[in-house]
């Protein structure tokens, strides 16, 4: 059985290497390269699998999840610009893709004791874009 | 091919055990465990699986799997305090994990003879939180 | 100006009136009258008038408004059931119509000292339904 | 890694075969064999895999799917009767489950040569039902 | 206190006057003046206004209102299109204007008998473009 | 009538004000005045008031109101950083009170030739807070 939370977080970022010309960067990211940054209302789908306990008819403690995901992902993340403040995207380019797999990263370790294990983070940066991520 | 019928239905439940002392059920369960109950549109998302008729060009008559909703989920479970009125939730914890394992057993059977078969039961207890099940 | 804050909460309700008979509840109530209960996610808009202020740029805190409708609505009416837990429903029918009148009743006084005044309050029984009151 | 974009288009179409009664064909598709036609703002979201490019982060460059989207789905389908101006509708019943898999159809190659090959296609037909296909 | 109740309908329609040519259409109403036609899945909020019955705690039976909508929009109007079978479309441009203005001199008189009377009609052709209409 | 359009941008800001502590910039602006900024995806709806025209059946041309909306909103604000890059926000504090009068006063002169006139615009934050402002 799979169990989805899903949470909203307020971040700004830029999508762009300082190893590339303005040119390269506007060519490959588009207005997302524009340097001073622009923000996003992302939200966050984490789904976790795992079993109903037989006496809890629960998958797993509501209050475990939010715990975790309001210190690995709230707490660092929201209303703070991620180029500037949340590593590794010091130096890692902070597209969708890349948000989504660093989610993971942290996220992952935390399900690991059971009694649900991490499945897929899905994150949207609009409602018509979004990508889902299950590690590999 | 995967066709889901999105429905709507709304309920009560309470989140307790008998043989549970009230703090346990607390700890446990959260506001859920308060006694006198409280309740959710809860949104039901049913998807089958099929190959398009090469006549028709649909996966199943949506008309019976209107029918079989109806009779399966809405006439027993809207407006209805699942605790109270839908076993067996009078002895299993109506948790939404729950939930969608006794809409998944109470649909199965009803798609066995084809054309299309039930492959997963999504329910939405808020736009928060849902749960996803395909049998075992 | 006018500034919304919308909230979420669960409740379960009954519409029934008990010096009628089930036949006059049913006619006038049809599956709301029920007599176990059921659930909704009610959606809360709540919309307040006034001027930013000049030197903060905003119409209201929002950590006040946030503690009112914490006080008012949330800490009394969610995951409660309205009838038996939240006067006047006890001897008031909780139909949408006067849940909002309640709420209208409760969220008043409390920004009536200003710096915004309460505008209007909206509420969604479910995303199809939805009263809108402003006082009279 | 799955990455999803999702498009809106507006589109007429009718579900009915000449070579059937119209009896046959009311029977069958209902409300939907209406000759005269009806129309839905269909929700696409087209489903891509690949792996994040180690230099720019991306799974694709979301101008190319833009630009194919368009060429493909808008341009040929929105604000058109499927029936009568989008092949191969003039002789196929326009289903959703036959319209998902001629979006497919024509999605399909323009994805092969990389970077991110077509996974899925969700069509939504109304927001309570859609199907998903994934070829075969 | 205002009520208001949302429902659903699809049809198609054709944006383009007989008196003028091609151009002229075109310049005008743009895609919408194909004249094969494209179709929407229209939402329209019917809003009355009233005084909750101090009995029943009801601004108006919905039962009632229910089968109005059902009787002068979605019957005459679902699953057809505008402008070649519901007049006065055959002879006036079915812009979502006009659509908003016929609902409402259809809807209008049903609720003059009360107890609730026809206060707004609010039609959105995609959910980025709507329109609302009080009459005159 | 009213009619309505729907869009959405992608912009980063921050609430605070610089003759102020980082203690007072955090008492009145709560994480919205981390000075890094922030971002989201505004969702503005722009109401424009007229006459459906007896000829078109339209109240505006919506190709000239979208124009406006890009040369106004979109080409100097999506993808942008709001203190930085969008006057008068380099010394007005960017709260959407204060966003939303700005968006009104650029607009407002836009529609002042007719056909419509512009009744209000509302701004959304997120899905859970949103200003509308009518002038004044």
């Amino acid at each position: 059985m799979l169990l989805t939370r899903r949470i909203e977080f307020s971040a700004s970022h830029v999508c762009r290497r300082p190893d590339w010309s303005e040119a390269e960067n506007r060519a490959v990211y588009g207005d997302e390269a524009h340097p001073r940054g622009h923000g996003h209302n992302y939200v966050l789908e984490v789904t976790l699998e795992g079993e109903p306990d037989p006496v809890t008819g629960m998958v797993v403690d509501l209050k475990d999840v939010k715990a975790v995901l309001e210190q690995e992902v709230v707490a660092p993340m929201d209303h703070r610009h991620l180029n500037e403040e949340v590593p590794p995207f010091d130096r890692v380019v902070p597209t969708t893709e890349n948000l989504a797999v660093e989610i993971w990263r942290r996220l992952r370790p935390r399900f690991e004791a059971g009694p649900a294990r991490l499945k897929a983070v899905r994150l949207y940066e609009t409602e018509d874009l979004f990508v889902e991520y299950e590690g590999r």
